[in-house]
């Protein structure tokens, strides 16, 4: 069974959607938490589910790594090993290996590269990332790319391009050849539908390649499309300018992921142009670092104004940690240090992400779409009180 | 309103209780979860209800440093402040004093101590530490004693000893003048009960001397009694004669405490002694270092056998740990350094704390302690599987 996609309602260029994988339903545009290790930091799965989190990401470098894939296939997969019944993608470790790793050398054949934790040697190729994401068993994985730097000029843009493109062939074929093997095939209920392989578009800043890139990886005909290489520290406005030159050109009826975005203005906005994925580390790191995210703006819960007021994070919130707990104690797990502070912090940024790609989903379904973006910009833009 | 004990039913000198406090009835006997600074540290306190905890115990030494105990009063109080409406405990402050802070200098006064975070001067009278337990309004509250050190002679036990009990009388009579400042009485549904005041038996190693204690505590009639000063370092033969020297000295219609203990082996056994209420930073810093309890003995999660184990901690436990993660997952937590390995953790071992004294109780009440504390003793020294 491949991966069934379908659109619900347009608003503009925004869709609502449904993805069925085979760990269930995911509605669109949505927001998938990062899950690095196999655990959203500090979060135990049960909450997410509370939280009404329907797909997670997690990392398939650091999971390599630590316990190791074999490890999880033996288990069963990493929906069992982690306890976790809904959605999973992960990534191809790529950006990780590109991001995190020293001593990395690119061949036409994959990337060496050192372990982050030991200085150990190993070296990722299309096949071995597709087979560890095959061990892994996500219900949507990842093409092995070159994530392209920036700025990288026009020379280099094209042929990290390129290279993502052999390599998103490669990926494809090792994908077909072995998808059997998910470890899923212990389980009757699952054993007929596979994990689906989306393609990923590069191209760096260059309008032109994005558009060779997104033409080339659609011909390879993937049940879904990534846009990677953003968010590596361009401006804004050059995001924009690029996801705009790239979404047309990908297959209307597919699922469309934008990779590794993005604030919550951000999230809202690349819903608004079409795309229907994204995920981010920004909820759950900045609320290790005591950031909130609330309907009136971004709050800094170690600010002293906050030691004595006695209001939830967000009024407008219904999250458990805005039901239960004041800023005021907030405040005090974050300046005395308490591992309680990052729990509650990230269970509450995480409901409003989701609280806010689920408010622009009914907005696509209402056919208000322009009214929200409208609306949430005047909001996000008044003085937080 | 004073404390309400009632004793439903005995099984030799162990009793089956009932504790009705200005927040909600505890049933002892009681294992209290240590919450140091309004936090068990990592367990959100709806997951604390889930686990059936009544009642929690906080330390006013910390509080009083972080946030300060006039912050938590204008808040509402310690209740209030960490959103938790089930029953809480203080210390006097004085433990921690002794324990964890610098330069400290006793005298008839009180002492003066440098704090532990930033080397600041403070004094902590009996009058103090009443004052900031009122300002906290926790429902039980402790009398400021010094904790006699392991070992000490029995000059220095006595005087320790006469001490405690001038510092008793002085913290009753400051309670006495100002238990109307408690911060609920801004709720009008509390405002006519009392926090309650309890006696602390000190007098070292040595049985005439916490007879005496015992008798001249009494005397000063508090609604309940805590044994102080144990678990300082003794032997266990040591601690077990020190309590079956004291407990019969208690009134008998009165809450006994034994603050500080224990293993799960240790509670069972001061339970089955006639101690109603014990606490401990056992099961909460034990789970911070992968040492988790089960109905087996103890498992060091670290242990690379569980790298491949399925099993849960403790098959016969129902937590929702238990319920929904396994061996293999919690020790790839822990071994990565993931925070949820602390909060997993915990919520197991208070789950194992708490289940033990639910079980002990349950014996009493059906009139087979006796039969519970051999089986309890012969599966705890079965090979662990």
């Amino acid at each position: 069974m491949s991966l069934q996609f379908s659109i619900e309602a347009r608003g503009g260029d925004a869709r609502a959607g449904r993805l069925i994988t085979p760990h269930g339903e995911i509605r669109t545009p949505v927001f998938m938490p990062v899950g690095t290790l196999g655990s959203v930091k500090g979060v135990p799965q049960e909450v997410l589910e509370e939280l009404g989190v329907e797909i997670l990401l997690s990392n398939t470098y650091h999971l390599y790594l630590r316990p190791g894939i074999e490890q999880v296939r033996q288990l069963g997969g990493l929906h069992r090993f982690m306890g976790w019944e809904g959605g999973l993608l992960t990534d191809s470790g790529g950006f990780q290996v590109f991001s995190l790793s020293q001593l990395r050398k690119v061949s036409e054949e994959g990337v060496w590269f050192r372990s982050h934790l030991d200085g150990s040697a190993h070296q990722l190729t299309p096949e071995a990332a597709i087979a560890a994401q095959i061990g892994l068993g996500a219900d949507l994985i990842m093409a092995f790319d070159e994530c392209t730097e920036y700025p990288a000029d026009s020379k280099r843009a094209h042929d990290s391009m390129e290279l993502t493109l052999r390599w998103a062939a490669r990926s494809k074929r090792y994908f077909e050849e072995h998808k059997h093997e998910v470890p899923w095939a212990r389980n009757s209920k699952l054993e007929t539908r596979n994990q689906s392989l989306f393609g990923i578009v590069q191209g760096g800043m260059h309008p032109d390649l994005r558009k060779e890139s997104a033409e080339r990886t659609r011909a390879l005909d993937f049940p879904g499309y990534a846009i990677g290489g953003l968010s590596v520290g361009e401006p804004r406005a050059l995001t924009n300018e690029i996801l705009a030159a790239t979404l047309p050109l990908l297959p209307p009826d597919k699922p469309r992921y934008v990779m590794g975005v993005g604030t919550p203005e951000e999230i809202v906005h690349y819903a608004a142009m079409g795309v229907d994925m994204m995920d981010c580390v920004l909820p759950t790191r900045a609320a290790r670092h005591g950031l909130l995210y609330t309907s009136q703006g971004k709050l800094n819960i170690k600010n002293a104004a906050f030691a004595g007021d006695e209001r939830p994070v967000d009024p407008e919130c219904g999250c458990r940690v805005c039901a239960r707990y004041s800023r005021a104690y907030l405040r005090h797990l974050y300046s005395s240090g308490e591992v309680l502070a990052q729990v509650l912090n990230t269970i509450h940024n995480l409901a409003f992400y989701l609280d806010t790609m689920r408010a622009v989903r009914h907005a696509i379904l209402l056919g208000e779409v322009t009214e929200f973006l409208s609306g949430y910009r005047a909001r996000l833009n008044s003085p937080a009180r």
